[in-house]
């Protein structure tokens, strides 16, 4: 162990570590060497490696104390001697800061410790030399309370206050009759930092250490401590960065911002990370540390006239008060602005990315304390790349990989008006079903949705326990749907998704009385008519209307799709079931349609009635009359959709749900199609309960019903053929695949493809005239995957239905789940809803097999997936490794997906 | 082609083939060749191999009659020589009989044509030869009329008439005036023949031929031919038999039994097929064809003396009667009696098994014409086997084979009374849900079926739409359970298999109306109180009181178990939830509980409030509190199990059903509840609602609940260990194993270890003792078994739930599979019921990979099966097969199981 490097010195435009060394390092300590590297003022320093994190967690303090001392004491020389000061030293003590940071970003998730080396002898050194108590005061004051609660474990004394310190800071301020903690002398300050050790001592029972070296390695292991906090374990879990990876401990002398009015301390943006304009941007404060920016207690100003304009006029502050009490760092340090501004370009050239930096001015003197590649919005995340492309930055395939496809969706949804939502009251919060901004007042039956928008074209807000299909048009009317029950897969929140529909669901809080036609949530009540606001993107529901504003797809955007496309090798679809829908897709850049689920189309209009007259006939006799009604009806579904596509491939599936999801549940519905059909009640009572299943999911559905009842297919097939035939005697390009849904036996699927065969050669006969079309089998029952050799016998194409094959490979009901899958998240038994993100473990390896099983007998197999996760990025990344040919996703996905797909072929190892 | 031998000859006590060459010759030919070979008296004849039927189905009739005629004319030229007949000839034509003849016997499949050879001249010839013109043009009718139904195809005139012949017949009967066939003269027989050609000639256009050799090759390819026809088919498929075997065509010298009073024609069984006595017995008939033994025109007569006297005492016939119409063979001829006699014994000797033989006396010569191993009930199955191992005629290992696992199940449940059931009335049909048979009055409700035995001793038959858990006492006192819906893994059906009581399910033609206490099936209508009768091996339900007998399990069944245990690898365990089941399995020989479902015991008496308690309390106190009372309730269940098993490892499953099952659903139970618990009956409601799923087979149960609710677990773990710690400290000895239900991922049965070991060890503590204990999990989601490697370690031991893996893997919900099974097992996309047979192609292959990635990761991993599919014969096959340590069924099927098991390790290659 004893010959490993563990610390990484830096200082005065030299360094031993570099900006590649992020896994060692991490980010911060990798960067902070490069730049002095590259010429950046930083104050010197150095960095223990994250290796001796591990070590931490493995040998204990002591023992790593004992491996450090002589790297660590090395180092410190290195500091005293660049800047003529002595670490513990009573005249010209040399004060550090230590902070983590680890190989990914974890803001604010782990501990910081300002102002180390401060002690009795320290203060009055500080003090003497800056000539400034106050100010030495002051720093003493910050540190014994920063080290008492990061390195102590100091807890609060009540459930009431967060810090045992403030409580004293508080006393102290009544003691003294004053509001801000600016207001206090001193040897107020002097008295606190004497209370503070008291404190101290009497909750951990041991003296507040004296020695700068006892405090360094305090320090020091406090902050490889922090790397297991709660938060620090609920941020990774959150953002998928392994335990493993630890964190470093960067070192650093003190700088200060506080030293007077010739000092300040900011933090900056080299572009504009909410619009990603090329505009240099940040916040400073004079006569300040770092903390005080970010308490809030002062305004912050900005940094450059520009902004600063731009700020005062958002605030109605003019122009005298501006420059008077809120001058910009431009105009107060015009030099140390422009060193800035040089500098802040230099690292983005240098970084080849948005920059995000802090900064402190001591004295007049500019240092760098920090340098990272910006957090930014969904629409700067693409401006940015497509700038930085056009500057000749970065290249192509570069940006692509900038733009990370998730917060694409947040530019293709309508969002909140930013300054409306301030103010807006969130009432409860729900699943985050299907993302946009979505407001209007409520309606409690999708009738009502429908009557409202008809009547007076206001789109309302649809609030059910639970929707079922036949909420379809209302669903469509409305502007939004929030439910209390089911999950992010749960008909309300799939059906959304698919229109692009803002959709909060399972908002298990709110209590709706269909009857009394009220939400209630604690104590408050929504009626009928009251507006609310859904945001789809975060699941929060809003009393009242917050103000909304559709999405603006700029050039940008085109731009980064026309390169994913040119990167990609595994090809978008989408699901889409209506001519609209398709169009929508085919504009997001859709290669074709992945899913058509012909049974959507027949909720529209008064299709359902002869959808009701069929499954409620008795015999084949009466299921043919039916379905020789429905015939026309689909044939010109189909042609719109094929018309639309022009000759993309178009995966038509038959039949899939279980037949009393189309049968009337209510009184009402069931007297009417008792009236139509005219048959008496009872009959219609109980043919709907003879159709009803105790697992409908693992029921009479899918193939099983073309295999019960061949008619339907026959029609289906008739009705797909026949269009696709009409449409290329119209002279466009058709493209026709026909897919068997709920395969599980190879047998199931020859059944049906003999039907669907025969069916088509009738066609020919009848109309002198052929067109090509393939079959081919959804893989959703894990049997599938297990026999996907038999299967690929027969199907031509492979569809990996997702939803479905994960519901019965996990034995999960997504109707369901939401009973026990917040607590398995909760205890981290599964790391995400394996609806939204592809369960690769399980769930893949059905996928793999079936893949490799698939190609086995039929080497051209082509593969693909329509289930939800099509469209999420790291499953469509899987789907490319697991060698699919397509993903096929909602509308609204498409852009997503395709950027996913870029992403996976570029980053293929 | 041309090489290969495609014709076997056999005469004279000279044969090409023998009896090993089942696979050529079929089972037929290959046993007239050995015949012949061992001395007894067959026809001269020769064999077509199986082989030309593959050819015949491959290049058709004029190939392969091509390629068989120089071997065919050779064979017949020496059957001409050994009798002295020629084939052909005018004076002395030979005539033969063209039979099939497959590797398995598929009696009556297939066809047969008798007397061929026969034309205008060979009649006369017959005539003149036996002074007999009458027998000759007799044999010429059934001749022409036998080839022109087989192999000419002549289709019946009407949809009444079956055969057209049959109405020629009658004409000719009406005008003759006569009732009999045998009333018919020569001169009526010859006009017969006539009119059958005619007949034959307007149907077909072709003329009759009147070749024998044209005769004969259209009869070897009828013969091929009816190998694929429906019959055939059909009886393949219900019994396995594969299509490519093929069958053989033996061509073999007439013999006739009907020459006069000399002659004779018989069948015989070396022992009684029903009862297995060692006793010869057949039937006979004077101057007859085989036909008219089957045709049941005649009576026939009793082979041996003994056997006729019994024969007339069953028939109310007087010795005189009897002597004088119905003498025995041992009578009549007995010098023919006594070489049969002599040949069956030698027959039964030399194939070591009980003979099914066919025999023709001609003229005082006996003939044999066929012997095979005899078809026989499972108790003659059982006490031959057995009986032919005390007789030194069979090895151990033997008589275990020649015991069909099936078939024991016949001797393990009460049966009808053979004559009270033949005059019963069947009102419908439902599946056999558990074998046996049930008389009793009909109840509609559990607490009925209850009453009725408690106060008049009497039980009665418990007729449901479907059962529920509530309904287990009274099933427990019913006779037998009638159900409406639900298969053959239904809620009635899994319960009365594992009581043992005889149970009907899905009988779907009911009309159950339980307001009225009738059921009605088309016009009958049967009442409380009526009787009806079941057969659950059948699934037949009778109208009426039909009168049954208790299994008789004689010490020839105890000698079989003793034989099977001798034999076997894999062990046997039972399912048993009590005492008394675990006591019947222990009788039945079961090694262990292999699964003790604990949710089964709270159904017990007032169990069911405590459990309702908990389940509807609201949080986590209120659940302690319930959970607190049924501790000591668990406790002595698991002590009464674990006393009976004395040792034997028992493994309890934890919590395994959704919550909801335990609610009381009707509102009955609702206000109870909410009396019992003090709160309002909308708080009760509102809480069994949110406890409903859509889904509940995929819902929040298994491990889930103990994931959610630790404390379940906690009590039953505790319940566990403490019984244990009991049961050892009166010094018995106790092996636990503790299994989490429903894993799919490793996670959740880590988390749930965590809490069974800190249990555990609580309890250790608190009693200053220990014991050993086993945690391990059922493998019944695809997930577990495809990530089997990761769950190995933490399991110590899998067990697969065939019946929940099987639903998760074929995406069927065995509750609403009756939909389209039906429909799905005609159309022969399954071959069988996957809950009665496990699917090995996709179910099985989960398993292998399970056992496979489970003993990667632990080597000595022990695996078992729990599933019903533990006492299904093929299915027990495949789990010795795939390395499995044992399987576990209900009490009932363990013998089933043992014996497969032992089959299972003596066939294994």
């Amino acid at each position: 162990m004893a010959d490993v490097k563990r610390v990484y010195t830096f200082g005065n435009k030299e360094a031993e570590g570099n900006g590649k060394m992020r896994e060692l390092l991490g980010g911060k300590g990798a960067n902070l060497a490069e730049m002095n590297l590259i010429g950046i003022p930083v104050p010197p320093g150095f960095t223990i490696t994250t290796e001796v994190c591990a070590e931490y967690y493995a040998h204990g303090k002591e023992t790593i104390i004992k491996m450090l001392r002589p790297e660590v004491e090395k180092a410190m020389q290195k500091i005293e001697a660049l800047t003529g000061m002595n670490f513990g030293d009573a005249k010209k003590p040399l004060l550090v800061s230590v902070r983590s940071g680890a190989r990914a970003s974890m803001p604010g998730m782990m501990d910081t410790i300002l102002n180390l080396g401060m002690n009795d002898h320290a203060v009055e050194a500080v003090a003497k030399r800056t000539g400034n108590p106050r100010f030495a005061w002051d720093s003493y004051r910050r540190f014994v309370q920063m080290y008492g609660d990061v390195v102590l474990g100091m807890k609060p004394v009540s459930k009431e206050d967060h810090d045992p310190f403030e409580v004293i800071i508080e006393a102290q301020k009544a003691k003294r009759n004053v509001v801000n903690d600016t207001d206090l002398t001193t040897e107020d300050l002097k008295e606190l930092v004497v209370k503070f050790k008291e404190a101290i001592k009497k909750q951990t029972g041991e003296d507040f250490p004296t020695n700068p070296w006892d405090q360094l390695w305090g320090a020091i292991c406090a902050v490889f401590g922090s790397w297991m906090n709660e938060r620090a374990i609920l941020y990774r879990k959150l953002n998928n960065i392994p335990s493993e990876w630890g964190t470093a401990v960067s070192v650093m002398a003190m700088v200060f911002g506080n030293m007077g009015n010739n000092s300040a301390t900011g933090v900056a943006f080299s572009r504009d990370a909410a619009t990603g304009e090329n505009i240099f941007n940040g916040e400073y404060l004079i006569n300040a540390q770092g903390e005080d920016v970010v308490a809030g207690i002062r305004t912050p100003q900005q940094i450059t006239i520009e902004g600063s304009k731009r700020w005062a006029k958002a605030q109605n502050i003019s122009e005298e008060d501006r420059k008077n009490k809120y001058p910009s760092l431009e105009e107060v340090m015009p030099n140390v602005y422009a060193e800035l501004n040089e500098i802040q370009h230099h690292l983005e050239q240098y970084f080849t990315d948005m920059q995000d930096i802090e900064f402190t001015i001591q004295d007049g003197k500019l240092w760098m304390l920090q340098c990272r590649n910006g957090k930014r919005t969904g629409a700067a995340m693409v401006k940015i790349a497509m700038d930085m492309l056009r500057e000749g930055l970065i290249d192509e395939k570069t940006a692509v990989l900038r733009c990370e496809p998730a917060k694409l969706d947040e530019l293709l949804h309508p969002v909140f008006d930013k300054e409306a939502i301030k103010n807006a009251q969130v009432i409860t919060k729900g699943l985050p079903a299907s993302p946009g901004a979505a407001t209007g007042p409520v309606v409690f039956f999708a009738e009502e949705a429908e009557k409202v928008f008809t009547e007076t074209g206001q789109r309302a807000i649809l609030v059910r326990i639970e929707t079922s299909p036949e909420d379809l048009k209302g669903m469509l009317d409305a502007a939004g749907i929030l439910t209390a029950r089911g999950g992010m897969t749960s008909h309300a929140a799939v059906v959304a998704r698919g229109m692009g529909k803002c959709c909060v669901s399972g908002a298990g809080e709110l209590d709706i009385d269909y009857k009394a036609r009220t939400i209630t949530v604690g104590d408050i009540t929504v009626k009928e008519g009251d507006w609310i606001s859904l945001n789809g993107s975060t699941g929060e529901v809003y009393l009242g209307q917050v103000a909304t504003k559709a999405a603006d797809l700029s050039g940008d955007f085109g731009h980064l799709m026309e390169l994913a496309g040119k990167y990609s090798v595994l090809k978008v679809r989408a699901n889409a079931d209506t001519p609209k829908d398709a169009n929508q897709a085919f504009e997001f850049g859709a290669e074709g349609i992945g899913l058509c689920r012909t049974e959507h189309m027949f909720f529209e209009g008064d299709r359902i009635k002869v959808i009701r007259e069929m499954i409620l006939s008795d015999d084949e006799d009466g299921r043919r009359v039916a379905l020789s009604k429905l015939l026309p009806i689909q044939r010109g579904d189909f042609e719109g959709l094929f018309k639309v596509m022009n000759g993309y491939p178009v995966v038509v599936r038959l039949l899939d749900p279980p037949l009393h999801e189309f049968a009337p549940h209510d009184e009402k519905g069931q007297m009417e199609m008792a009236k139509e059909m005219n048959v008496p009640l009872k009959q219609i009572v109980a043919k709907i309960e003879a159709l009803s299943e105790f697992n409908p999911m693992l029921g009479h559905r899918g193939c099983r019903l073309g295999n019960t009842y061949p008619e339907i297919t026959e029609m289906q097939t008739r009705a797909i053929i026949e269009a696709a035939m009409n449409v290329k005697a119209s002279g466009k390009p058709v493209h026709v695949e026909i897919m068997v849904p709920l395969v599980g036996n190879h047998k199931e699927l020859r059944y049906q493809k003999e039907i669907i065969d025969r069916t088509a050669n009738q066609v020919f006969i009848e109309r002198n005239d052929k067109i090509d079309y393939m079959v081919g089998t959804m893989i959703e029952v894990p049997r599938a995957a297990v026999t996907a050799n038999q299967i690929a016998e027969v199907a031509e194409f492979f569809s990996f239905g997702t939803n479905d094959l994960t519901q019965m490979t996990l034995g999960f009901s997504r109707d369901d789940i939401s009973k026990f899958l917040p607590i398995y998240l909760e205890k981290g038994i599964l790391k995400h809803d394996p609806f939204q993100i592809l369960d690769q473990n399980g769930v893949g390896q059905l996928i793999r097999e079936a893949v490799f099983k698939g190609r086995s007998t039929r080497p051209k197999l082509k593969c693909g997936i329509c289930g939800e996760h099509g469209g999420e990025p790291s499953s469509v990344e899987f789907c490319h490794d697991a060698g699919l040919n397509y993903v096929s996703c909602s509308p609204f996905r498409v852009p997503i997906a395709r950027l996913a797909a870029a992403h996976a072929a570029l980053t293929q190892k």
